[in-house]
């Protein structure tokens, strides 16, 4: 996996490494409930001590897996004491069975923590149209509520491993905000890693934050910090059926959220956090050998150039090009011509690392050393100047390598 | 490269090897003007020996060749008497001195020729951003010229290969039509084989026929064919600088295509070549092992039965799936429920080559034997039945092989 950098700390947002147990007043933990092959944990409890504002998005595919029309139900409500995750089987194509089963795992966590069950939120990822084993999920979750109840310490590594599919790493990062009457925590934790396209592809995050938030103002800044971060990403392209992000408030740190400045303050400590979820998982793309990261400016309007920068970002061309080392720009201009408004490309230009590739219109006579060292950085960035108007917006991927190939011809059904 | 069998003839339509040169009165030949470092023809020229009605279709990237403006002309005016076609470089990307050597490439030819410089079109395929190394060009142009001048037979084989970039076999048929007052030819050469996607990915289609026929009618059929075809088919989901689909009617045979009745067979004999046109480029796509075709029935409309279709025949996931020899039915019915119009998974049916995989919302229990087998045939089809309406359409695709990524990785800039 490749390493990414977390964002710059600022004397209002520290960032740190954490998870969604960082929080007061969360727990989280995982276990092997055997529900796959790989022997690693599958299941993850997440606990709140106390009643949480809860807000989340969720994937738009027409095939919506179980465990979405559950968790939306209790995003609806607003308020969640707990999540039940399970990874190796995405309960997805599993008709009213899987509703059931879906529905099931809510009954059971909400029983055994002693719970209303319309709080508990669930998400499911792994192969599609296998029903759940059921015997099998139950015991896991019998498992770790009974760890809750007796006191035992939350393990975040634990609860983070078992969210993951073909994931090679755990994914995780807190902050802690100093807002204007004290300080609050945010911590996350994310899987990828393929079937990965904006509108929430396969993956999961979940934020946990011990602040007072109003619903609304949740909602809000969730849907804000997605749009800049997840909606971002492309692995290959492909939207999933099981997508959710989601996000617990639970006040137990008992700083509200409120004034302007504060929720300036907080909602970008959220994005930047979720931006760091989002280049971990294209950084982990299946098989990635590179982060690809675009940046468009000069564009007509926000929404042009993010339309622009996913375009670059999924494009099959670019990204190959990018695992062979070889600076295309040629298909990094083509890629953003095909969607959205147009523009001049004989005003444009393009730069990679650093390194003017295309100024203007005209292209830069090649400095093959210099341009193939640039290459070799584990994070390749293009720059793309429109020069077609002030806005600007970036997009990440990975490249694709064999490994991608052969990673998703043997994925079994 | 995967054999493809060509459409079933009619009483009215017998399909047959040929190419531009089949129809009377059109004359194609290809020579090696080393543009490149394949040693194989790389230019190619179409000749009609009198003024034929000529239409066109362009990418719509905002990224457009030199090529593409100078021939968009060509087709508003609606009148043409050569094409010349140049691969190993796509003068796009160029600037104005692109421009400039496009305009050049049809001037040269005018003139060699004895005929309008506004009669010419000009196509061109191959790398992006690089400067036409014209003089090479211009030999070459002088060089087919003056076979023609001297009445040397054409050579269609010579042609199709010229217009060849990673392709890996020239792509042709040809058709004897019989209408109320006699008989026509159409005949059509085309390649591929990456950057293809709908819109006109990187394609080059050309089409000559002897018939008389009015520009409208002509404007008219060949977009709905294209519609049907060529617009239908996606390698990689990235779409070229260069694409154009164009045709040539000469009125050599000295029969008219007026009548509803003969305009309906000539225009089902033109979208049974392109349709097959557009299968070769998707079998002949950038290291496929196999033919993706997806048939969606039971929706709304056309239209969306086509979107979804196109959407799955594009997905990485499937494509890997089908490449891996899995029927990984989940990544079919996610790939059509991530775009268009809403259905129900629940009511839905899909089968490959035959097999049922889910019938009216049930996985059907695996036939492993029996699916590897179907998975092993050249082409691989997907019906995927909504039950959300009487409408269908089709799409094709390749798989996604190691192959891909070693091509797209080494192809340089």
């Amino acid at each position: 996996m490749i390493t990414i950098a977390p964002p710059v700390s600022s004397p209002e947002i520290r960032f740190h490494g954490g998870d969604v147990s960082t929080p007061a007043g969360f727990w989280m933990h995982g276990t092997a409930a055997d529900l796959g092959d790989h022997g690693r944990e599958d299941v993850m409890l997440l606990v709140s001590s106390q009643p949480a504002v809860f807000s989340g998005l969720f994937t738009t595919n027409a095939v919506r897996a179980a465990s979405v029309v559950v968790t939306e139900a209790v995003h609806r409500r607003g308020i969640s004491t707990a999540g039940i995750v399970n990874s190796q089987n995405a309960n997805a194509l599993t008709g009213p069975p899987g509703l059931a089963d879906a529905t099931a795992m809510q009954t059971l966590t909400a029983e055994a923590l002693a719970v209303g069950p319309q709080t508990v939120a669930v998400a499911s990822t792994g192969v599609i149209g296998v029903p759940l084993p059921m015997d099998k999920v139950s015991r896991g979750i019998g498992e770790l509520a009974a760890r809750y109840r007796q006191g035992q310490p939350a393990d975040g590594m634990a609860g983070a491993r078992a969210i993951l599919t073909t994931d090679t790493g755990i994914k995780r990062l807190a902050a802690t905000i100093s807002l204007s009457t004290g300080q609050v925590e945010i911590g996350m934790v994310v899987k990828g890693s393929g079937m990965i396209n904006p509108n929430l592809a396969t993956m999961l995050a979940f934020f946990a934050t011990d602040a007072v938030v109003a619903k609304p103002a949740l909602d809000r800044m969730l849907r804000r910090a997605v749009d800049r971060s997840f909606h971002r990403v492309s692995v290959d392209g492909d939207q999933s059926t099981n997508d959710m992000v989601l996000i617990w408030a639970n006040g137990a740190a008992g700083v509200a959220v409120s004034t302007a400045e504060d929720l300036k303050v907080f909602e970008a400590a959220l994005t930047a956090i979720a931006r760091h979820g989002a280049r971990l998982i294209a950084a982990d793309g299946e098989g990635a050998s590179h982060l690809i990261s675009v940046v468009v400016r000069g564009a007509a309007s926000e929404a042009d150039a993010a339309l622009k920068a996913r375009a670059v970002a999924r494009s099959a061309l670019v990204k190959a090009a990018v695992y062979g080392r070889d600076p295309n720009w040629g298909r990094v201009l083509a890629a953003a011509g095909a969607v959205g408004e147009g523009w001049d490309p004989d005003r444009a230009s393009l730069s990679l690392n650093g390194w003017d590739l295309y100024v203007r219109g005209q292209p830069v006579k090649a400095d093959e050393t210099g341009w193939s060292q640039a290459m070799e950085r584990p994070e390749v960035e293009w720059v793309l100047d429109l020069a077609a108007g002030g806005d600007s917006a970036e997009a990440w991927g990975c490249d694709l390598t064999e490994g991608y190939v052969h990673i998703n011809a043997h994925y079994r059904t």
